[in-house]
């Protein structure tokens, strides 16, 4: 039999990415998006949302581990740590590696994409048993204004910002993460390509900027998603995490001390890309 | 009217690349390749070459000024120039910024490729009429066996190692390369993906680290080559590229003293990457 193709439908690029699909291995629309998990010859099992590839079985711990490890290193005693959105587990599964974390909440907007993960992405769902983990199923801005943790770090996870992620990057949002961040504690957000969407990376850095002592950036190549030079956007409110690489706590397979202080772009491009 | 869908048929590549085409520019199928340029609206133009798009005139510069501005900065006075490919006058443009070079060969084996872009690809075409260039239409290897000029620099900037390309590998073509560099020259390459394409990436460096004094690798992230976090490899008979990033003495856009430094792998994940 032929392979099927799958055409990603990704509003916010300008390049669409095709795989080649062997097997679908479920398809729903739950209450919030469409979840699909098909299997792919090259990349294993693939997540797809709203027809947006959302991890790779292959290459998923790049992104993972870059949107972790580089802030939990930064804080010299992360024990409080919130994931918004993350429904796949990958992240959670990072977090869950660092011995001085004590509570994880994790909030996840659609109860489906957990079960999902459950179900068909064993190695990223290893962590839901966690006895330090409880989950939300809830929008991140509600769970913040009704939460009374002081968090030492706070992370998010989620969809590109068209979509239900689309108010994770407003100030209303921002001044939320701020009322339950510790005074040093460190927020860290994935937000999107550098070569597709510069503008959206300028808006949420000078944002920062204006509401967190640190702003900064650090970026990793990903493959699967569309642009790749993927962002970590960093708002810190006394550590800084550029400065900060320590040694590594974890075993990774990406991650390292060098990689930490490689991940922050070059001063130059910094003030070419996102200074203008 | 609808957008056209061009859809990349890249047998490198386990993704494949969809673009809006606006409007065909042009299409013909050469004694060697079939070439084609169209019109993106995000993009600009394209040039696709068999089916794989080769650049485009919005990201076309980090490409090329990372292939000729490291190893000609690297060179204390890069005087003899060598450019095996790079028909469509991007490489060759940047080369010829550099104002101790006084000697720039250019080798391109299909010459519809350079009638192509001096016709529609007018920003990358601006130095085909430079007094310092010779230009032949022949095959690498060919060229360097009849050369009696010894070259600072010999640049390949080619297509995949899969059609026409996949000579340029080899180590009867390595042998070639070293008989015609100066006892202090340095040869660079792009070789693909370090995403998609490791196992050759790991073959050219052992084959470099076998036959040139220094071998090592830098990379970039460009987002319209498949599986991006593209790859130089890097052979020097003497200067280390690595430590010798020099004041940038050229108007660029992109590479800088700092990204320089930057685009080489950490030494933890060349270890994890390449050694294995």
């Amino acid at each position: 039999m032929d392979d099927l193709l799958f055409l990603e439908r990704d509003p916010f690029s300008p390049i669409r990415y095709a795989y080649k699909a062997q097997q679908i291995l479920h398809s729903e629309q739950s209450e919030f998006q469409e979840i699909l998990v098909f299997e792919c010859a090259y990349f294993g099992r693939i997540l797809a949302l709203d027809g947006v590839v959302q991890l790779t079985e292959k290459d998923e711990f790049i992104y993972h581990e870059m949107l972790t490890h580089v802030v939990l290193h930064a804080h010299p005693r992360p024990e409080n740590v919130l994931i918004i959105g993350g429904g796949d587990g990958g992240t959670l599964r990072e977090v869950a590696k660092h011995k001085p974390v004590s509570r994880i909440d994790l909030v996840e907007l659609d109860p489906a994409v957990i079960q999902v993960s459950r179900q068909y992405l064993p190695t990223l769902a290893t962590s839901f048993d966690d006895p330090r983990l409880t989950i939300s199923n809830m929008e991140g801005a509600a769970f913040l204004q009704q939460s009374t943790t002081l968090y030492d770090v706070i992370i998010v996870d989620c969809t590109d910002p068209v979509g239900p992620a689309k108010g994770l990057f407003s100030d209303d949002f921002f001044a939320d993460v701020i009322h339950r961040l510790a005074p040093d504690g460190i927020f860290v957000a994935q937000t999107e390509s550098l070569h597709f969407h510069r503008p959206f990376v300028t808006e949420v850095q000078h944002r920062l900027a204006r509401m967190f002592n640190i702003a900064d950036l650090y970026t990793a190549s990903l493959a699967t998603y569309a642009g790749n030079w993927w962002t970590f956007s960093v708002g810190s409110r006394r550590y800084n995490p550029r400065a900060q690489a320590q040694n590594c706590e974890v075993t990774t397979k990406y991650y390292s001390d060098d990689v930490h202080a490689h991940a922050f772009l070059p001063q130059s491009l910094y003030d070419r890309l996102i200074r203008k």
